[in-house]
């Protein structure tokens, strides 16, 4: 198992930043095609546990569009062969002194790589 | 890419709960083995942030041992081919009315199923 092949790394990490993008300008579109479209998905919000691409869809769709600014510190991303990856990191928020966490799972799929396990939280 | 292949889940599940046992009954030696020994492993718990298989099994070896039962609940186990997987649960402690989340990605190394990345938290 090759890990961290950098054509791998770099593709994996250019679309990471897409999502962070994405989250932070609610682009609900790329968040949405990011999710992996499957019943399997799964996303542990800070607040919410969603099962199912359509369950996290809905919640996209829904959420407040304003106050999403966040700086992300301590950024892990490893690849595992060629269709497989992690990603991790501490984020911040303005006004709140709790650190937060944002754990992707990536998977290579025919339309790209999309996410197709997600877990934020706030460290207690 | 072959999702949950019988045989491939099967194998996923058993060490999904091989953790669970170990860590409830607080088999550190067994922790220790299931998490991949590698700098780039991460645990993001509940309570800490630890990076690399070294700071996570200095993390078990003080922990307290009691209080660690628990229920689980939701348990969604995918595999992605035949040797990624991930496993995501939700958790109940007696006592904390929080629900609790634990998320781990699962990978097949020469030495056997091994978690290269886990997040666990409380629901805020």
């Amino acid at each position: 198992m090759d890990i961290n092949l950098p054509d791998v790394l770099a593709e994996v990490t250019a679309a990471f930043e897409r999502y962070e993008l994405a989250l932070v300008g609610n682009d609900v579109a790329v968040l949405d095609e990011l999710f992996w479209n499957s019943p399997h998905t799964l996303r542990y919000g800070t607040t919410e546990n969603l099962y199912g691409h359509g369950a996290i869809r809905e919640f996209r769709a829904s959420r407040p569009s304003s106050g999403l600014a966040r700086t992300l510190g301590k950024t892990v991303i490893t690849t595992y062969g060629r269709d497989f990856a992690t990603a991790n990191t501490e984020f911040h928020r303005a006004g709140n002194a709790k650190v937060g966490r944002q754990s992707q799972t990536w998977l290579r799929t025919p339309e790209g790589w999309r996410v197709v396990s997600a877990h934020v939280s706030l460290m207690s």
